[in-house]
Order: structure tokens, then sequence, then C-alpha cells
């Protein structure tokens, strides 16, 4: 359970780290879209480690394989199987964890629940796992290309670093960090490193913004267009908050500054409710912001658990990210990607 | 579709604000649970229009009637339906806004999605829908009970007023706000009536805790525990952010600050974690903050779009909530109970 | 779990005979189509006891009430809820079974697997439920008969009585056994006679035809049309097997003679494949049998076990159906449409 | 959308006959169950094309590869993702069936569906799909050993020749038909060769039993376990009939001698319930028989339609079963294996 996502174009995924391969299957995918590979693979390397100087030096080609439902170019309306071979398998770089619970890991939480330690770099719980969300985002990306949906993500702030100059969306994939503004990426690609450096890392957030969505996406009441966004982003690893339009600032706003005034074409003159109103949107650009945690990975001694309840000194090694956001950007589109096509397909039922 | 939440304790509901009743039906619930349906009404009567100085003036009963799935005072494992009659099914009060679109309001969106309008109340997306969720949550906070956990909300916050000073939460129900600190709640409950005055509406935030929970509850990769938590709440009407544990304040902070060092006996010395780890549930207390927005409904003249594509003027009217978070704090207990239940059932299966 | 039926099409139901009222909600209804509410209770009379001197003389009305996803005469979208009060709620009548696990009904299962025992007329097991069946298959109908779909159910075989001669379905409706042959319904009602006069029950056999279905219903894999239509008859009170098309005279031929030659125009010359190909039907009518055991309420001394485990002498009382097919023809027609409905609406997200 | 099987213990597969590869990902395994990994294998084996005189000579060897979910020779509880490559993805063999739609295949109903002809070899639509549901059902047995409850299922029937003989299930893995008496195997197996010499093929029927359930497995009303398992063998390529317990004969029987009269431990005398009461398992042998249709392939010539609406004759060619049933014995006993774990998961949330 907890595999799948989506109602009827749905993601199922499986696999760890340091297994033979992670893979997934898509089923729902909209029958006679030409999917470009390269593409596929194209965001993949945005995911990539060892993509630059400033993430994790791991050197995993993450090369996906599709095996089923596309055909002759197409997509067949056939569940797309893939998977992405684990280049690395060894395990050896784990010894030294085998029987520790890393702070603020999904070590003893996963033993707990189910009374086995697969110690090998997180097993199913690695971020590893999220490549294959970049996969069938990535299919969903193609597909809403041709209905004229788009996406985009970007690093937002990295500690007290924030991206306050202008937002210029052609420079996101031109700096390590993908900040859409060059000053403010060279600051906190600075402090990146500096954190690095000390054996440490750091959080950060990343905004993602979604054009040119036709009224109407979304479901009243449970799945709400936000909540399922929501649900999306806080099932990436790291991920501890949420927000949309107004987000938190919408606590100490009062209805008369936050409603948002119709012009005559039905768009708004604000966009508090950030592209979505009672759980639809409402034809206005979508926008979210997300915070992702420092990685719990240090290259520092710390004091920790093991299983047989003794108090032990573990020390960090391998090669881990010092922030997780430049390598989150195409997972964060990669759900919403999903998500929107999910919602998409569901809409094409409410009326004959 | 979209009418249901959870998995195995799910719930369905149906229902228009101005509507014959609206009701549910709760399925998979345990067997054999002593059901107190007092204690039932009594958290619809926390949600209650009227009951207070601060909220909304409406007169309804909101009595619940229990229709199935309960025998000689206890659950039989049978689905419970049940409905909530609407006392007041008069629409007359909604004629002035027939063909008119409220600003921020779901009017617009669910005409161009369902191609009609049900301009009595907000129809379906009302906030009325949620005194279900409190019918569906207060069995299971009854079924957890059994199980040993507790979930407690409070008004964290409204407009700029914080709760900043010492939180009981014996004082939670001891004031209209129901925020924990007796001096903060009357600094809170000023300004909601200054804002009222005034015609107008203020944000606020909601604060819940859950308490003795086992570890192991959450499931990995898609519905971890936290982000299924954070669609139940940003499915609550007016909610614009979700955060747990360390939330956006994780942003600007170092990986040796936000790890939850360990204790000999699996509890951490912080809890930045908020409870949750890798999406299951630590066995410490999980809490999580939501932002909702101030309501739409203003006692002011404002400007709109009608359904003939004109701008026209429209003047508030009826009886609203200056703020919603004093009845919101039953519904986020509401949606924590049936969303922590649904994954302790789940759990039962993860071992033979 | 286990109180839905549906994907897109949804129906959730709760209730047992003897509780205040059954309902159910059906979510996912197409918005904008006329209901004619007339039309649904008409459904519910011809599933409803004391309509004819063959089924059982118990009163009941059976009078739906719709609260919500109604509004001016159609549908909108939202979710339909409804209650069948129950007239009738007085347990008196099973006193005298209230801790006797009657033979071939499902009181025994029912408390080995929930641990408790509702012995009000067979509680949540008793075919009361199966009226929700009808009103959301009622509704169903009227959609489908939009869409230009439509189904017909009859009695096809009682005892050793068969359906054997000219089949006209104007004569249906116009005998009590619902068979659409006059000499083979009067042949089958006096069976019926006899049976009851001896206190005893007996089996029949219902056929179900759909006309003029579009080709490209059902889903490949496990979602194939027959087969949910085979879990929709299955799941009908007393169904003991389903066949479509050849059904099990399949078996004895070859493929030589099975094989549904085509004529130009995409029809086949035969249809043993009963208008489904590969789990998607063709376009040729789709039909199906299902057979019905008889009934286990018998008004004769039998031995059987309670709940103290002891063999105890039961006398069977009250006013059952010595036959339970002619009441089952509307159930039939009822799943049918649900299920067609539901698969009409999946159907439309295969291509954008 | 159709591409998963399972609540709890869920299979979703992909795959076409002709692609990469076909495989499937399995949600839910219980954690710590040893599985061996030779025993899937070997189910394989009596599923695989090839393995006798009588069933289809295609040469695949059928090895299944696991990427996920079994550490150290036991399950974590991570779902497990598998693979079969496929030998042989020429598709040469099918240029002469590009453009034709064979009789009574899925080839004009996929092609009405999705708009496009994946004309290799069946592509989704072969029975080749089924050999991820033999995976699934080989771990799924393996868990149901360990709870004691056990499958076997044999041919009961091919053309007239019936299973009328004694039944030894030690008989059945000696024959190549799969027949539970020597005798009759070799009648039937004659019969196969006989109806391969003239190019045509021929129906059959499989038994299947289910002992050792424990009571209380199945749910009410929509989710009745019966109806799980007819919409499970229903999806098998062939199907054509269901029936389980009395079947179809009951339709000829009364009410006193359908009846299963209990004994004073909680069995029946007779098991015309086929193990099953209102849906849920009375601890009875639950038994099943389900028809397959004759293979639409024949090595003859047929008329038939094309792409372009023209009528053109076509010649069956490639090594192609005469009978399908022999191979189908593991397939059948594959989805009661499924099905059963399920419902047996299901239960466990049914009381606290």
């Amino acid at each position: 359970m907890g595999s799948s996502f989506g109602t009827i174009f749905k993601l199922t995924t499986f696999g760890e780290s340091h297994g033979a391969a992670i893979g997934g299957v898509i089923d729902g995918v909209p029958a006679n879209i030409v999917i470009d590979l390269d593409a596929v693979q194209a965001e993949l390397g945005r995911r990539r480690p060892g993509q630059s100087a400033i993430v994790t030096q791991r050197n995993e080609t993450d090369t996906v394989q599709f095996l089923s439902g596309i055909f002759e170019g197409k997509t067949t309306g056939m569940p797309i199987g893939f998977i992405i071979p684990n280049d690395d398998q060894k395990s050896d770089d784990y010894a030294h964890i085998k029987d520790v619970y890393r702070p603020s890991h999904a070590d003893y939480t996963y033993d707990k629940k189910y009374g086995n330690r697969d110690y090998r770099g997180g097993g199913r719980s690695s971020a590893r796992e999220t490549a294959c969300r970049v996969v069938a985002g990535a299919v969903a990306k193609q597909v809403l290309e041709v209905i004229g949906i788009d996406i985009v993500a970007y690093v937002d702030q990295v500690g007290t670093v924030k991206c306050s100059g202008e937002v210029d969306y052609n420079e996101i994939e031109n700096n390590d960090v993908r900040c859409p503004n060059v000053e403010d990426a060279a600051k906190m690609e600075a402090l990146i490193k500096e954190v690095r450096k000390a054996g440490d890392t750091i959080g950060g957030s990343i905004v993602c913004e979604i054009n040119h969505v036709p009224p109407g996406l979304g479901e009243p009441v449970f799945d709400k267009l936000h909540a399922e966004l929501g649900k999306a982003m806080l099932s990436i690893n790291a991920v501890k908050g949420f927000e949309y339009g107004s987000g938190f600032s919408c606590i100490e706003m009062k209805g008369s500054e936050h409603n948002d005034i119709f012009n005559q074409d039905g768009s708004t003159r604000s966009n508090h409710s950030g592209g979505i109103q009672g759980g639809i949107s409402n034809g206005m650009p979508i926008n979210m912001r997300i915070a992702f945690k420092p990685v719990a990975t240090l290259i520092q001694e710390q004091e920790t658990l093991n299983r047989q309840d003794e108090m032990v000194k573990m020390q960090g090694k391998g090669r881990h990210d010092p922030c997780v956001v430049p390598r989150a950007v195409p997972i964060v589109e990669a759900m919403a990607a999903i998500t929107l096509l999910d919602f998409y397909l569901r809409n094409k039922a409410v009326q004959l």
C-alpha cells in the first residue's frame, strides 16, 4: 500500500536505492501521444547525482528503459512499464550503519513498522525513488504540452538567502542552484558550498507555477486540486510544508484585501487564490511554495541509537547532498504534472 | 468523484447547504466499539453556527440522525449512515446573487466545471459540508480513544495576534476563540469584533497535536502520514497552507540543528520531525499548523462579474463568520482523527 | 469496506433491514441530466415486496427521498444522497432466531467475522439492501438513455421450467414472473405457487441484455467489461453463477464454430462473444445469464446451530419469497446500468 | 486504468506480448515472509509454452527477475517489482495480420477504443500478460501457506470429455492435461490432439478448490468473496462463465434440498454454499468452476475484416494452443491466491 499515486493517470513505483533496479508502471496514459524519449531522459538528467559541483558526487547514470505502452513512437493507451537499473548495488558503504538508526532518517520508523532493516542506503525510504516520479512526470508533461498546460519550478530560498531579485525563468537552468535570478543564485551557491565544507547541510524552498490551466480542474470536497497538489508535494522526501496562493500570509490579511476581484473576462486582478477557488482551477496561474528540510546525513559525528537499544557514536560517510533543493526542482515539476494531468482526465467525465 | 476520504476507514459525504439534508456514510468502522451519541452531538455543537458572539448568528441545530451501523450501543462493523437535516432550506436570501459570481468563492469555478449554478448559499461548496466530517471525526475519536491516541487543536493566531503566552489546553474550550491562552484569546476576540464591525473578515491559523501515536503509522512513498494529513487539512474550506514539525522554519536551518537526536528509549530530544520520519510515525507527538484565509463574504459592496459577463455591484448580506478559525477547530480535529484511524487500520495488514 | 461499487460513477450504500432507513450516496453523476423522480420510484415498485401474489407479502412502501445532487430537476454533478425509510422497524418477528444461525444464511459468517449478531431480519446481509442499488440503477438508466444504451432483463428459468417459447420483451411486465413468454410465465407461476404451498422455495435464472452499446467500453486485463459485470451480478444476494455470450456452452465448442465472423460493417454474424471481445464492447448486444439459488428461509422446521454451539430446531416464520427471481429482475438491470455507465465515463479519458 | 487488481495485496501489471518485457509491481506484501524463488519460477514453468506436446510449441523461457521487495531471502513489506523479458520480440510473424482484425480476438475492440493497432501478437490483449499473474500468485501462495490456506485447480472438462472418474489431486501434475483422473486425462489429450490436427481448437473448464480458509473472509454487499473471485476468474483471457458451490445447478433445486444443514462444530453436512455464505467464508472448502472458450486462432482460412473496412481472407499461422485449459490451471490458482490473500489482509481491520 502507498506505492501508487493518481486515480486515472496513475503511477505505481517500486525499488530500493541499492536493489537491482527501481521502476514503475504508469497506467491511464491517453493513447496516441508522441513521446520524446530523449526529453524524458533529459528530465532525469536534471535530477541526477553528480550533475554539478553543489550536489552529491555519486555517479549514477540513471538511464530509463521503457518496456511497454509505447509503440511506433506513440503511447498506445496501455500501461507504460519502465526500469532504471541501479549502477551501484554495492552495499558495503553502509556496513557501518547496519544496526544503527541514523537521526532524522526513516531507519527507526521502518524497523518499528516492518520488523526488518534494509540498511543499504535507506532502502525504499531513499530519495532515489523520486527518479521514477521524474519519469512519469516527464511523460505527463508531454501530454500536458498537447493540452497547453505548462509547469515551471525554481529554487526560491536556500537557508536565509531568498530569491529577492527579478525572476527570469530563462535563468533557472543556467545556474547550478536552479534559481531564476543570477545574483541570488550565486549567493545561494556560496552558502551551499560553505555549509558543505563544514560537513553540514541546509534547508531551502521551491516555488512552482502552473500556467494555462483551463478552469474546472479539481474536485469538490476531499479531492480539491490544491489538496491533491499538497499531498503530491508533501510526499516528496524532506518536505515539511506546503502553501499555495497567499499561503501562510493569508493569516494576517483581511477579506477586503484578500478577495480577488474579477475582470470582465473572468480573470482576477490579484491572485491570492493561487489559481484555485473552492478546490477548482479558475484559469489564473497556479502557484505554490514548498519547504524542504536540511538533509539529515551529516559528515560529522553524531550520537545515536542502535537496534540493540544502545547509544552509539556514528560518523556520516559517503557523498551526500549538502542541500536538496537544486535536484528537487524537477521532482516538484513532475509531481505537479502528474497531478494536473490526472485532474484533467478526471474532469472529462463531469459532463456527458 | 471526490466525495470520499480514506482507504479502510472511509467517509463519503453528500449534501448542499440549502438542500433537504447533508449526510454521509462511514465505512470500515471497526466492530464492537461503544459509541457515545451525545459526544458526537457535542462535537457538532463545537462547530455549530450561533454558538457564541463571534461566529455567524445563523441558527442551525445541526442534529445528527444515525441510520445504521450501530446496534445496541455498539458499532457492528457495518457502514454508519447518517443525515443532518437542514433546518433552513429557504434560498430566498440568495436571490440577489443568483446570477452573480461572488469574488473568491467557488461560484465561478463550479459554473465553469459543471455548467450549472446552485446559487443557494454556495451549494456543495459551502463549509456546511464540514459538519459531516465532524460526525465521522467524532466516531473516529471514540475508536482512537480505545487505542489510546488523542487529538487536540486550538487557535494559534488571528490576524496579527499570535498565541504567544503559555499554552494551557484546559483553556481552549473556556473562550469563544478556542485559544489556549486566556489573554491572547481576549485580544483575538477583540480583533474579530473590530473586523466584523467594519463588515470585514480576518484570517487565522490552527495548531493540531496528536499524542500517544504508536510508531509505525503511515506508508512509504506516496501515502506518507504527513502527506495524507496535509491533504486532509487542505481539503477543509479556506485552508491555504499546511506545515508539520519544523515546517517552513526548516528552510533556514542547518542539518546539525534540525536533526532530532535519539534518547535511549527511542524518543528524541527535539521534535523537528513533528513525530513523523520518512512518512511514518515515530512515537513522538505529531504537530501541524494550518493557515485559514479570511472569509470571502464581506458585508461591504464589491464589484464583481455575473453569468452574463457583466461587471456588477454586489452587497454582502446575511449572517457570516468574521473569522473562520474558532469554528474550524473541531473540523481540524475531525480530519486528524479520520486520517489517524485509517492509518492505524491500514497498518494492521503490514505483518501477518 | 465493501460498501462501494464503481470507479467514477460510484454507489456507496448503508443500512440494515430493520434499522431506521437504508440509503446511499451516488457520486460521479454527470451534470445537467434531467431526472424523472417518478421513474426512479417506479423501478423501486418493480422490486417492492407485496407487488404480486407470488412474492413476499410484507408491506413496505419503499419510498425514496432524494436529499442532494438534483436541483431544478437536473443533476448538478454533486453526489446524490438518498434514503429509503424502513416502514417496519419492529424486530419482534425475529426474537425466535436471536441466537440461532439459520442454515445457508449469513448469520454464522457475520458473527464469526464481526463478533456480534444483528438478528433483526438478517441486518446488513438482507436483500433489502438491493433497493439502494435499484435507486442508483434507475438514475444510471436515465443517463444511459441520453447516451442511447438500453437494458432489459427477464426471468429465463424457474426450477425446471425454462423460457423456451418465443421471447417478447413487451410481455415481461405483463406477468408476475417477469417472463417474456406468456405461456412459460404461467407454468413458472404455477410452480412457484406449488412450492410455496409446501413451505419450500425454488431457484431460477435471469437473462440480461444490453443494446446499443458503443464499441470501446471496458478496460484491458483486470477490469474487463464482463469481469466487472460478473462481479456486479455475483454481488447480488443469492447469485451462484454468471455467464455471458456462449457461457458454459463454450466448453464443448470448437473454435471454428465459436468464432464470430465479421460483417463488413463491423457487426458479427454470430454473437458467441456476447458483445465483448478482449474485455471491451464490440457494439453487438451484450447478453448474460445469472443463476439464483432457492431462498434459504423455509416455512418448515429445520435443525440448526445456535450461538451456544447447540443443535436446535427452528421453524421459519414470516412472509418470505418462495422464489427470488421475479423481484430480482430490476436489481439485475440496476447493476448492469451502474456498471455500463461507469465504463462509459471511464472511457472518456482514454484519448485526449 | 484496469491494470491493477486487489485492494491491500495489489498487483499492477504492464507489458505486451512482443515488447521488451512484461512485468509488474506487487504492493502490500506482508513483511518477513520467506520467499522461495525457485517455487515462483516453477509456477511459471507450469504455465510456460512448449512444456508438453499438447500446448503451443513457442519457445519462451519465461524467466522472472525480481528487482525489489525481497532482501536476505524475505519480503521486506516494500513493493515487489519484477520483469519477465520477452525472448522473442520479432513481430515479423505478425506482418500478415497488421491491418486485419482477427475474428473473436480483441483486435477490433482495441482499435475502436484506443485508435491504434499494436498488431504484434495481440499486444496487451495477449494471454502472455497472465504470466505476471502467475508470479504474483506464486508469492501469494507462499504467504497463504504460512496462514495455512491451500489452493488446487485442475482441468474438469475438455470439449465433451468430462472428468467423471475418481479425482486424485496427486495425478494432476502427472499428465499434460492437468486432469486429476488418469483415464479421463488420456481421453482429453486424445481429443486435443485430434482437434489440433484439424487446425481447430476446443473449449474446456477448470475446477478450483480452496481449503482451510478461516471463517470471516469476504466483505458484505459489493465485495463478496465469490463476487471478487468471479471477477478474478472472468478477467482471465477466454473465460466465459463462473459458478461456485451449487452454481447453475441451483436453478432447479428447492430450498429444502439446497440448504446446508450445520453440524455442531459449525461445519455443514452438504456444501451447496461452496464455502461462502452472504459473501463471507464459512470455513468449508471453497469451490468454483470456470468455463474457457476455444482459442480463437485457427490454422484454417477465415474470412474477416480489415482496417480499411474490406472483407479479406486470412490464414492462421504460428504456434498456438489447441486448448487453453492445461496452461490455465496455474493462472486460475494464481488469481485465487491473490484474491484470498487480499481478503485475509482486509479482514485484519475488521476488529481492533
